[in-house]
This record gives C-alpha cells, sequence and structure tokens, in this order.
C-alpha cells in the first residue's frame, strides 16, 4: 500500500454542489425512494404492463434459473455469457414477433446502442425522431453516422431528410412514445423508407405485450413483422417482467451485431434468472393472448375516465397515459399527493422531457381490477392541480 | 392491420453481407456457442474470479429475490425500479469499498456511461488511457467534454495533457486493463491529477474483490479509496458472480448521478435477483478475505509455469492473463484445440484488441484445484501455435 504524497484537493468536484443548488432552486431535484417488498401501494408507475414480473411462474423460472445456470452469466456473450437459455428465448422471441432472429442484451438500453452503432456506419445517415427515448438519441451519438433529428411522428419530415441524401440511411422511431404514449405512424414511416432505400429501426419497448396481434408488438400490428428492411429492438424489462432487452431482424442483422456491436462484444451476457423469467413471461403471453388487450383496454378506460374528469392527456396507443401538469413542481405534488394516498404514479420533469411540460405518467396494467380503476381515478381527480 | 403497399426492397441491408464477407476472408467471422448446463469443461474464459457465480448462497440469494420482489425491477431508478434492496448493497459495497457512497446500475457498462457523461460536461477535458475498455471509450464519446487519447499507462503523457487545459479536468483509466491484466499506476496517476487539479475516475471491474485488502479494490490498495477527487466504477458481474454496475464516491458525485445520468434515469434498475445475488457475494468475500489472494496468486502461478514454458504474457496485476498468438486465425484455433480438449480460453482479435494482436485470453478464478492447473498448463503449452 502506498499513499500518495500530495494531499487530495476537496476543491475539485466542488462544481457539483453548485449543479445541486441550481437544480434545488428550479424544484428539480431527484432522489431515490426504495420500496419495500410488502408494499400495499397501488402501482400506476412501473412498466410491468401485464403485471407478470411477480406472476408465480415467472418467480420460479427465475429461481429455478439460478440453481441451475448460477446468477451471472460469467462474460461477454462471445466468451462464457451465452447459455442454452439464451439461445431458446431468442428463438421464442423471434418466433412469437415473427422474425428471423433475435438477439439477448444485457439491457433495452444496450440492445438501442447496439443496433444504432452496428446499422448505422460512417456515411449512413440517421434519421431520428425528436420524441426518441434516450437510449436511442445516445445510440444516434455513439454510431459514426450523421443524424437529422426531425418533428416529432411526422412521416413528412422524414422523407424531406432522406430526400437530399445519397447512400445509405436508416430511419429510427419509437414505436410507442415512452413520455406521452403516443404512437409512431409505422405504416407511413415504412412506406416513406422504401420510396427513399432506407431502412427503418423501430424501438416497441412499449409495444411488445401490448400491441399487434396476442401482443407480438407494433411491428406485427403494422404487418411490417419479418420484413427485409425493417429492425425491432425490445425490453425484457417492462411487459415481460424481467430484465434485458433484445434485437429482432433478419438473420444477417443479427449476425451483424454479434459481429461488431460493442455492447455485444464487451458487456457481460445477460444474468441466467432474467433470461428465464422473460422467457416465462413470454410463454404465459403466448398462452394467454388476451393479456395484452387487457391491457390496452385498462389504459383507454382510464383515458375516457380522466379526461372526462378534465384532465388532460393522449389518448394512449398502448398502456402509458401521461396526464399534463402546469409545472414540474404541480407535478411534483400531484405525484406526492397521491402517494400519501397509497397511489404511486411517475412524475417527467425537465430534462427527462424533450419539450419541457411536466407530466405525471401512468401505466395501465393487464391485472388492475375495477375496483382499483376506481381508486386511481378517484385519487389522481382529487389531487389534481387546478 | 395494415400492410404498406409498397413491396419491401429486399436489398436495402445487402451491405451487411458484404461486411460478413470481408470478415470471414479476414478470419475474424465470430459466432456465439450457447453453453450447456452440465458442462464439464474446465473455464478459465469466464470472469467468475472468485467461483461466486455459483455458490450455493449466492444462488439461493437470487432465487429468495425472485420470489421476494419479483423477477424484474419493474421501472427506473427514480420510478419503481429501486427496492430495499438496492439501498442495502449500495451501503455495503460503499463500506466495503472504503467510498463515501455507492449507486448500482444494470450493467458495469451502463455504470461507466453515468460517470463519464454526468462527471465530464461540456468544457471538461477528458484524458483518457489508450488501452481503456470499450465502455469508457463509449462513455468519453457519448460525454460532452473534449478527449485526448494518451498513451497506455504513461502518467507523465497524462501529465502532458493536463498542462495545457485551463478548466475542469478528469482523468480515466481502467483499474486493470481487460486485455492483457496489466495495471493502471495509480499512485502516479492520482499524483499527476491533483499537481493539475483533475479529478480521477478509475474502472476497477478487474480489481473489485482481487485486488486491495481482502479485496477490497485498487484504490483501497492505492490508498485512494474514499478520496474526495476520485470515484471509481465497478461491475457485479465478474468477482460478484452476478451482474450490474456500480459508481462508488463521494456523496456528492452519487447525487449528482441520480440526477443527471442518463443511464439512471432512463434505464430500467438492475433486477433484484442480480441485486440478492451480489450482496450475497459481497459478503462471502468480506468473510472471507483469503478468497482474493487466492485468485492473485492462482493468476502468478499460472503465469510462472506458462511463461516457464515459453509462452509471453504480461505479469498478471490481477487475475486476468494474455497469451500472445503471432496471427488471429492462430489464436482461434488455439482457443479451439483447448476446447477440444474440454478446456475454455477467450480468444481475442481484432477488434476487440486495440493494439491489433491476437491473444488467447485466461482467468484465473480463487477455486481452481492444483489439478486443474496442471491440466491447464498442460494443454495451453501442448495446443501452443509454433
Ligand atoms: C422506449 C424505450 N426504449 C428503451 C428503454 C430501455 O430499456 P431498458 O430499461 O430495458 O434498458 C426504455 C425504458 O427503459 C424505453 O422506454
Ligand atoms: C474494464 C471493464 N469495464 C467495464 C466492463 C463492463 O461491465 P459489465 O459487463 O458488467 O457491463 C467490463 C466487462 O464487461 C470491463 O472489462
Amino acid at each position: 500500500m502506498t499513499t500518495p504524497p500530495r494531499p487530495a484537493p476537496a476543491h475539485v468536484l466542488d462544481w457539483l454542489d453548485e449543479a445541486a443548488e441550481r437544480r434545488a432552486k428550479a424544484g428539480l431535484t431527484r432522489r431515490l425512494r426504495p420500496r419495500a417488498a410488502d408494499s400495499t401501494a397501488l402501482d400506476l408507475a412501473g412498466n410491468d404492463y401485464l403485471g407478470l414480473a411477480r406472476h408465480p411462474e415467472v418467480k420460479a423460472a427465475a429461481a429455478e434459473a439460478a440453481h441451475r445456470w448460477g446468477a451471472g452469466a460469467t462474460g461477454s456473450r462471445l466468451v462464457t455469457g451465452s447459455t442454452e437459455a439464451h439461445a431458446q428465448l431468442e428463438a421464442e422471441l423471434a418466433a412469437f414477433c415473427g422474425t428471423e432472429s433475435a438477439l439477448v442484451f444485457a439491457s433495452g438500453y444496450a440492445a438501442n446502442l447496439a443496433a444504432l452503432t452496428a446499422l448505422a456506419p460512417a456515411g449512413t445517415l440517421l434519421v431520428s425522431d425528436a420524441g426518441n427515448h434516450a437510449s436511442l438519441i445516445d445510440g444516434c451519438r455513439l454510431a459514426r453516422a450523421t443524424t437529422a433529428v426531425v418533428p416529432h411522428a411526422q412521416p413528412a419530415a422524414v422523407a424531406a431528410a432522406l430526400a437530399g441524401h445519397d447512400g445509405p440511411a436508416l430511419a429510427v422511431s419509437d414505436a410507442v412514445f415512452s413520455v406521452d404514449g403516443d404512437a409512431a405512424p409505422l405504416p407511413a414511416l415504412a412506406e416513406t423508407c422504401r420510396a427513399h432505400g432506407a431502412a427503418l429501426l423501430v424501438d416497441d419497448a412499449h409495444g411488445l405485450g401490448v400491441l399487434g396481434p396476442g401482443g407480438r408488438g407494433a411491428l406485427a400490428g403494422a404487418g411490417l413483422a419479418g420484413a427485409p428492411d425493417v429492425v425491432a429492438t425490445v425490453t425484457l424489462s417492462k411487459a415481460l417482467g424481467s430484465q434485458g432487452g433484445a434485437v429482432l431482424g433478419p438473420e444477417r442483422v443479427i449476425r451483424h451485431l454479434v459481429n461488431t456491436a460493442r455492447t455485444m462484444i464487451f458487456d457481460t451476457g445477460l444474468a441466467p434468472p432474467a433470461v428465464a423469467a422473460a422467457l416465462a413471461a413470454l410463454r404465459l403471453l403466448r398462452a394467454e393472448p388476451a393479456l395484452a388487450e387487457r391491457a390496452r383496454t385498462t389504459a383507454a378506460t382510464l383515458h375516457r375516465r380522466l379526461t372526462a374528469a378534465g384532465l388532460t392527456a393522449h389518448p394512449p396507443a398502448a398502456a402509458v397515459l401521461s396526464l399534463r401538469a402546469p409545472s414540474p413542481e404541480a407535478a411534483l405534488a400531484w405525484a406526492e399527493s397521491c402517494r400519501g394516498r397509497d397511489l404511486l404514479v411517475g412524475c417527467f420533469r425537465p430534462p427527462s422531457v424533450p419539450d419541457g411540460i411536466s407530466r405525471v405518467r401512468l401505466t395501465a396494467r393487464a391485472d388492475l381490477t375495477p375496483t382499483q380503476l376506481d381508486t386511481a381515478v378517484t385519487t389522481l381527480t382529487a389531487t389534481a392541480p387546478h
């Protein structure tokens, strides 16, 4: 043990305190609030759309995999981090979603970074929707391509961006936007891409398990699953109740990712318990296709009743619903009042909202009871800012 | 369901096949080889340095957490993704490593992206070692800072880069470099940073559980743990046998990450089974500090015996050991011959090696028996390229 002779200067990171003060003044301080296992609060904040994270079969699959495979994957997918469980999940995910092939990552975030960096090398034009998720934005920034950010959900803007470009191009969009829960115009986007010889990358994080026939996702719903020019990413952490992500698409895309994607080559494989849990959830969904519809119906009901009570929200395309608040402070106070009444809702404030509008964000779960829906509507309207 | 009228053009992604052909010609094609749960191969490829991924207490902790908390965290850390298990792991990790605070991420990769983007805003100079891990490189590219890449493990080069800069600066280095297993000159690096008013970020992915007193990591070993100007990142996926990562440092750093790090705010929290497994592994390590030394001794023994047999490798600073191969094809053939004799070793080829030199990469586990060591040495020397 050697101790460097020069004393540590305590002031080097003082700028962090100044930043904290600025946040506090703007009412934008966030802190973690760990939840208890026996919390009885009504959860309309998480993304467990089908209520499968705590399904007995999903929990049992995770537990069994821990015993069978160990707690971790022990290495990157190309070294020791691929188990037969990973391969099984990939085969069943691809079959379910109607694509040739699938590749599992440690997170949905990592899957998006992989897809963008591997599919948009230097010389490519990336056309990215202004409302895209942070992981897609980071993927665009990491890719060696040039990125054009286009106005939200406007195929004409995508067409204009593609029109001037000569060479490979990739348009990228969330299928369901995570802030407002609105949908991308997928058929028009695909049509636009095809007219310009561009490929299309769709992040179906909030569509898998909720949209399309039996929850097969937004691309299946739009008749685009399995198309040779379309790639999808999904997460295993929302409707499938686990952790992880995947890229779905033509076999040659997956082969390319295995060979070039940095978050595949340099990241430890997804832990076997998470792999097994996602597979168990997928099988439950396959066996009970009505689950997806139930999540959508619940969201539509919530929207109908909350807007009838005078609140403002986009009609939900899937199971995400955001209620607008007049300010970050109002959004926070609203969410806090709900929490005080044992209702958990999300609070989205700058900088997590691209348009600067603060929201209280709800998610509809397939397993919410009519009584829970009543409670949610009553609480949300009683605590709403004026 | 609507089907876009325009047929999907099959050729849009044809360039992927051309890239695949170029890789095949260069002997650089990679493919996944899922392993079976009952494989009896001797594993010198994974990063499970202490053999804890399959320890009964670690597996039981993961299984118990799946039942107690569910398979997934269900949301980002700031929404529903923080459980009391996350908080417990953070408290015990910080206490063990001797830092004020800790913050857990879904992967070590995500922890590195978080630390770099949050601690190196625009105007910062990032000084990055040329041998740094891909996740640090990607973090530098995502940060709004300017990055200077400096020659490998040379504090004088770091000093030269910092000398000309006026304003905040952050030097970043792996503690143990993942390719060759050599160590960063941490005391000299800290001294250099302090002389220039720069902060220091150290990725201790391969040091935690192996280096420092009782496996407390490279920073503890260098007397730098808990310093106000030093931040560490670790992974939970190597010595702790699980999945995930963490940033360790002063409380104000952690608070800043909670408020600004994109892979904290926009990524689902680490799955509870992985959280619990990492905590169980940490407790085993705390209870049996000799584990860390055993991993180091095993690595030193392997190095001594393999170099005595004429092979070329850096002396291992921790538990990673790389044997140089004359070409990518030779490295692959070597690794394949080992696999044919039931010994798993890693094969690092371009583009995963910054210097273009292909290697067969070994990891020493604390639980390797003398017989297994004998087998490994015999197999590696018998199959070595001439
Ligand atoms: C649209 C979208 N894409 C990607 C992700 C990242 O997925 P994960 O949290 O599984 O990493 C999320 C949410 O976390 C998301 O909402
Ligand atoms: C030095 C280093 N940093 C970070 C990582 C990423 O950690 P993880 O695989 O847990 O995401 C790795 C290996 O995977 C590594 O070797």
